[in-house]
């Protein structure tokens, strides 16, 4: 079963002002739609973050992927990196979300190939990462502190006829009773049973105030989360840890590295999870030997595609990590794809985060995946179970090109409301 | 695709003589062949080392694994474990073959399964892996002390008229010279390109010899591998890996448990290589923190089926380990499984370990799979490219009925030869 074309299209889906370390959310989220169509007409789909290098990069390769099998993963891979160069040190960058081309290029083609095969096969692509160990997986809501606004042509303008978590994604939050209301309806809405606080911009003691009140209203039963992507200093992170011990599930990248996080872990005590300190394969013989982290926030966009998070498992249970999944603002490709793999895990002790809620466009057939009781239910095969709808895709790629973006750059919209406002690796 | 029927099948192979630290193998090696049938009606094969216990355990599984599908590995464990129970730490044994059930019980139907997806895809079994890294798979000549004798009916009489290789399979090889001439026509036959010495059964003072014989006579371009099976002292050990240091490729397994191995490894400064002392996922944290050895001798009928043997690959590539195939006595199914698994594997650095040509039974069509200056080429798909010849089977499978053997015991083999013989965890 032979590459005949690939496609690629940009696309833009709307996305509201959130705060994080690194800025501020654009109008849009981008991401990139891969089809690719065998020479016996199967298609498979996958998405990936939006990002014109790896586009291009994408694009270049296609020509020589065209005649290679769709079974031939190494083949594939080999072709990429020829094209796109390794990732390599470094490549990741300081900020929350993941720069690294050729990774993101390896799990765009990867779970394309996994979704055609499942169409051939007429199974789903939990299946062929062998079989699924649960069919509803569960989400964690992913609460933001944020400006007014809904993001994509309302820009900060917010639809005052808007009710419910309509309203609610538009409202401001930026403080503790901004950040409960946000969650409030954020549970009322998909009924999520775990919460997670991105943190790393405002005052810290903001952020873990409203962690603590999320803690008051929701009380014990809910697991909280807290992630500063790493904006903390050791002292920051010391001080607010032990305020949050006790109340929080995991505590997520809190400072940055792999040494602070083992000596932050061994000097509280308590769960520290990662994204950015542990990012690849090649960081786990020194996350082993310092201790950085009991759990892993994989991300299949980052580690190479669906397999290679499975063998990531392998390794988590081996070495006593747990493993969950990181999130990036995506559609209901990414999010079935997500979903295929939590399916498959044989151990999922955290729910996955999302960003799912924030969005509002959907580029799948039959619109929304709908999120009940924070749950996700593994879509029914054949491959993904999702396919493509045609026109909102087209939509979604004329917002990508009237929306001008080419990359995520948070810092420069957090100027738009910050003048001068600048990145930096440890803010306070 | 869901399983319709499993059916078992207990066969007999016949095999010479050959010393071993366990004590000397009987005149047949047990097989089981597994056969899996789709309700659509297509089949998938699979073998295995055959030992009572793990046919028995197949076979209660056998009607709970109706009706499931060849997809779902995780449900398919799941009953296996139901009826097999697991494997207890300790089970392997302290023998050189490994007496754990469910492991190979796993084994057999995960290669079976991946068979049987592969005639439903139209595609290699190595394609389900990953996609071929090469079309060609390099195997080591594995030399054994041996009595006279060429197994099966023939027992310890010798066929006087048999030439070449086929000689040369029934000859004595209790010395250097027996050793080296052995070598010589092994190489005649199938060109291998290395050499492994199983050593633990004679005076390590001959087996050492024999095996610097083996370099006086082949050179330094041939690689050598010795393994006494971990019946040699620490102290054995250390005295013989001075005489071998410079001239062998790895030390296999001189010592018994990882911290003998990893303390022996710091002292002598050579390579080792394991299949006893760092045999399972749950052996590899204290592998890594011992530092036990270099080599990994996986082997998919331990290690729960090909997809873990990759999983393992990819845990072997993040920590340093190389990784190889460890082989008992087997037919051209397991032959061709290990084939697929090699030629899928990353990175190949050293030759696998093969029995084959030391059998002369055959149960595949088309007989005996041909090994080419030291290499067999990857079957032609689909699947695992091989399928079962059954006049050949149900002749392996009378075999198996007159040879009244239910397990491997070479202990009982040995003391046909030396009354009174008895396995000793470390001999010398």
């Amino acid at each position: 079963m032979n590459i005949e074309a690939l496609s690629l299209t940009p696309i833009a889906l709307v996305d509201p002002p959130l705060l994080n370390a690194g800025g501020l959310h654009a109008p849009y989220a981008l991401r990139i739609v891969l089809e690719l169509v065998t020479e016996s007409g199967l298609t498979g789909i996958s998405e990936i973050p939006g990002d014109i290098d790896v586009l291009e990069g994408l694009r270049r390769a296609a020509p020589a992927l065209r005649g290679k099998s769709v079974f031939d993963q190494r083949a594939l891979a080999g072709v990429l990196t020829a094209v796109l160069g390794r990732d390599e040190p470094g490549a990741r960058g300081d900020k929350p979300w993941d720069r690294r081309r050729l990774v993101h290029a390896e799990s765009a083609l990867e779970v394309a190939c996994l979704d055609v095969i499942g169409h051939r096969l007429g199974c789903r692509v939990a299946d062929l990462l062998g079989g699924p160990v649960r069919q509803r997986v569960p989400y964690a809501g992913y609460l933001f502190f944020k400006y007014e606004g809904a993001g994509g042509p309302l820009g900060f303008d917010v639809d005052a006829e808007a009710t419910g978590w309509a309203r609610a994604r538009q409202a401001a939050a930026l403080d503790a009773d901004g950040l409960v209301r946000q969650a409030r309806a954020m549970i009322d809405a998909f009924g999520f049973a775990s919460l997670k606080v991105k943190a790393g911009i405002l005052e810290p003691d903001v952020e873990v105030e409203a962690t603590l009140a999320l803690r008051e209203t929701f009380g014990p039963d809910l697991p909280l989360r807290i992630d500063p992507n790493a904006a903390w200093s050791y002292d920051t992170a010391v001080r607010q840890g032990e305020r949050l011990k006790g109340t929080i599930e995991y505590y997520e990248d809190p400072v940055r590295g792999q040494e602070a996080m083992a000596r932050l872990r061994t000097e509280l005590g308590i769960p520290l999870a990662t994204n950015m300190c542990t990012t690849c394969f090649e960081d786990l013989p020194s996350s082993l030997a310092l201790g950085s982290e009991d759990i892993i926030l994989a991300d299949h966009h980052f580690w190479g595609g669906l397999r290679a998070s499975m063998e990531l498992a392998r390794l988590c249970k081996v070495f006593g990590r747990a493993l969950t999944m990181h999130s990036n603002s995506h559609a209901g490709i990414s999010f079935a794809a997500m979903t295929h793999l939590a399916a498959a895990l044989p151990e999922l002790t955290h729910a996955f985060d999302t960003h799912y809620p924030w969005q509002s466009d959907e580029i799948v057939v039959g619109g929304r995946l709908p999120i009940r009781d924070g749950y996700l239910t593994l879509p029914d095969g054949p491959g993904l179970g999702v396919s493509l709808d045609r026109e909102a895709l087209e939509r979604a790629r004329l917002a990508y090109e009237r929306s001008g973006l080419l990359r995520r750059d948070d810092e420069i919209e957090m100027q738009k409301k910050q003048p001068g406002w600048r990145f930096m690796k440890t803010r306070y």
